[in-house]
């Protein structure tokens, strides 16, 4: 079992032990019945003492995520909800597998990202009726009809040449001027985080991310084996105060920030805070990557100008998802930075893929600048709003005191704050009872595991799903206050 | 300027600049007429000796790759083939960024893979005229008429469940039984390499490479930091005696081959090394990848089963490119393996881009088993099979003594061997003033810049224009022997 120990971390090594594990079962890399090696082979891998890994281990058995049986070693505790397919039993001659270490700390995020629930308020994704499936269907036939080569071809690493140009325009719109030359296209945000956390960052590198934030970004960051340091977020997003703190002491490589309906609390970053951001990142010389997935779908007024559109030196690596809204299915981002930093992502990209499948990029293309974008986006901005307003009406009536919650400007997500007592992997246990899933809060914090939180996205189920769905997260709520003010004490954590 | 200075690496610190400077120019993340740091700054930056860095400069301008000018510094030479666009002016703001370092050391292959010559024998690619495109066309409109709902929503992370129901059925006829559990659909093999790198090599660990082999494999590796060892490779293949010998001296945790229409030099390796390579495997335990694009294109008889096919110990993770030969626009791959590497993998997967578009997938789906796809195979066959036979005898009739070849028995690929004074970049330099590109066999060793080869690719262009780009290549090569054996010397080495 591979555990980076790092002795001047400030986190004790029990608790950095605690937390990998814990990243491991989450991320299921152990599963369920796995036996965790022992205390001695433990402690003796990875040159800490004996009873700090007994410590660890008694930890873990405290919180509910491993059960040792007397003689015969610990074990992670079997989940009860644990519906997914069990894999075919593998021989015992792949044993030596196990000796082999990997460079994986963590990977929760595809654990929260395909659930087979009834009611799927995981996942920020867009409602399929939603998608206009029709209108891309049209420019299918339309594709074929010219006779187009693309299934016959790579298309240029960077991406179609015809996207990049539209894609100009459409940024251009934004507030964002730049040039087909500076645009790559990606497999998704995902990728292009990926893309440049794999080309800047290493071990011994400074990462800067908030706290909370999209835990797909935190896991690649973990992968890297970087230093994560954490910013919390207020209402007006990213507290550049403690930002401004952190960066006195160190000097972070790269800021990773969602300003613009920052997932997953919703909150947008004040005008006045980009600039201000943008200020630190050019004094630390820091590169600043502005994920940028929501900002179109807004309900109440539109949002600042993306901070890139104030970069004068190159700072900023924006990203814009593009099929997140339009079409899933297709996988297509766009990222722009400038200058040698641009360079050296692209290289990152031929050695990755090769380059982003052109039939895809084909599809979406005529799209990008036709009114029926316009339209497209209108649509989606009327009909999430009436789902916000309508989850805020039923959490107004129905939620128990003590539970409180953000109303977001636009996006999909409403972050749900809990009780300080009130564990949310226990509701989410309670939840998939009865065919409700939510990404629990814990998912989305980078160092600790900060567990009273609630994420709820309410793009992906309509009204009448969401309607049942929320009413049910309520009543939960309520038994689980009325269990504790009966019993006295709360119920036991449990992992699920 | 980061360079990765290994003082116990056997290699003088001297080499290790020249390598590593003409990797990046060779990348093109140095381009003409881009300024190196000066001596004194690289000197220090480094950590070595002043005149070590000017003993690596004096060899790069003597090897055509660098000018110095006095009083000025030392440029990149401006390659006057370059023809490719030039990006604009960047402001002088962005200086900042030249000193944020990367982890990038190479990323040759995709210098290669985008060219506009009109004969293009660099690129391993089908010819657009094989592909399927009318099948193809057909599947679309059936996938579209069952109003199929892949537009909006993202698929399994793992990939698609009847594609991998498929490709099960698929590889259990090539002699490997697997299961769907067991399967990861990639964005091609470029990505199914650069995972399994990601997941399990860093700097310390030594990876085993054939020297010479696929570009895209040693950018992703050198990216990763690991040591290289490389290992030779002669009719029958890699040589396994001097595998043997290697491991006993260091244990890799990683060998690369492709086994079957090696890339590039087209030899398969024989049963015997097939068994004895899985042998050597299981004493080191160390993972092989199986790279396997062209197995099903052989011209004279059916090559061996794939190593995976032997493998009962879960040490060989098998690639099988998917859309390559069928349809490369779709950019899709399938990688199979066991037990906890595979669990590591797709968990690298989930993080790099949360699974390959679902629209692709679901297109070459009805290909995988149909006749139609034993038919296209066929046609493949035979057709590439007179395209070699034609590149044989052109070559065989006209090409002057000194240079020989390899008859591939499958596979695009033929591997020339040139007298070894004759550099390959500079028959290059010749061969694009003519419209003529291949790949110079530089690109394809690890570790030196042996550049004595060239790749000659008959897979991408049709009768014609290979029988016109293979007699402008002879041509060439007489003219330069001729102009050496006026001149008494060789022609000056210069970058192209």
């Amino acid at each position: 079992m591979y555990i980076d120990i790092q002795r001047n971390k400030g986190i004790s090594i029990t608790k950095q032990i605690v937390l990998a594990i814990v990243d491991q079962i989450l991320s299921g890399f152990l599963q369920g019945g796995e036996k965790l090696p022992s205390v001695r082979s433990l402690s003796k891998e990875l040159g800490v003492g004996f009873l700090t890994v007994v410590k660890a281990y008694q930890e873990l058995e405290q919180d509910g995520y491993v059960h040792s049986v007397q003689g015969k070693g610990t074990f992670v505790h079997v989940k009860s909800t644990d519906t997914s397919k069990k894999y075919p039993e593998e021989k015992l001659t792949q044993d030596w597998q196990l000796s082999v270490q990997d460079y994986l700390p963590r990977s929760q995020f595809a654990q929260f990202h395909y659930v087979p629930e009834k009611i799927h308020l995981s996942s920020s994704m867009i409602d399929p009726e939603l998608i206009p499936n029709q209108l891309l269907e049209r420019e299918l036939h339309h594709l074929i009809r010219e006779g187009g080569t693309f299934f016959s071809r790579y298309g240029e690493v960077q991406g179609d040449m015809q996207l990049r140009e539209a894609m100009q325009a459409y940024l251009l719109k934004k507030g964002i001027p730049t040039q087909p030359e500076n645009l790559l296209i990606t497999s998704g945000s995902q990728q292009a985080i990926d893309l440049i956390a794999r080309t800047f960052v290493g071990p011994g590198d400074v990462v800067v991310l908030e706290a909370p934030t999209y835990p797909g970004a935190i896991d690649i960051f973990r992968g890297r084996g970087v230093t994560i340091l954490t910013v919390p977020v207020d209402n007006d997003g990213m507290r550049l105060d403690i930002l401004q703190h952190l960066c006195d002491r160190y000097r972070p490589k790269i800021i990773y920030t969602v300003p613009t309906f920052h997932n997953p609390t919703g909150t947008v970053l004040s005008s006045m805070r980009r600039r201000q951001l943008l200020d630190i990142a050019q004094a630390m010389q820091t590169i600043i990557i502005e994920d940028d997935p929501w900002s179109e779908v807004y309900y109440d007024q539109k949002p600042p100008a993306p901070i890139k559109s104030m970069d004068e030196y190159g700072h900023v690596i924006y990203l814009k998802g593009l099929s997140k809204t339009l079409a899933p299915g297709c996988r297509i981002g766009v990222l722009t930075a400038s200058g040698s930093i641009f360079k050296r992502i692209l290289a990152a990209k031929a050695n990755t893929d090769l380059g982003t499948p052109l039939i895809t990029q084909k599809l979406l293309l005529p799209f990008i600048e036709s009114p029926k974008m316009v339209d497209h986006m209108d649509k989606l901005r009327n009909t999430l709003k009436v789902r916000r307003d309508l989850v805020i009406e039923i959490l107004s009536e129905h939620c128990p005191e003590g539970v409180s919650w953000y109303i977001p400007g636009g996006g999909p997500n409403l972050w749900i704050s809990l009780p300080s007592w009130m564990q949310s992997h226990h509701i989410l246990f309670e939840a998939k009872k009865k065919q409700v899933s939510f990404l629990p809060g814990s998912a989305c914090f980078p160092v600790d595991h900060e567990n009273h939180h609630i994420r709820l996205s309410f793009s992906f189920m309509n009204v009448e799903l969401l309607r049942e769905g929320v009413a049910i997260l309520c009543n939960i709520l309520h038994s689980v206050i009325l269990d504790k003010n009966i019993s006295g004490h709360s119920s036991n954590f449990i992992v699920t």
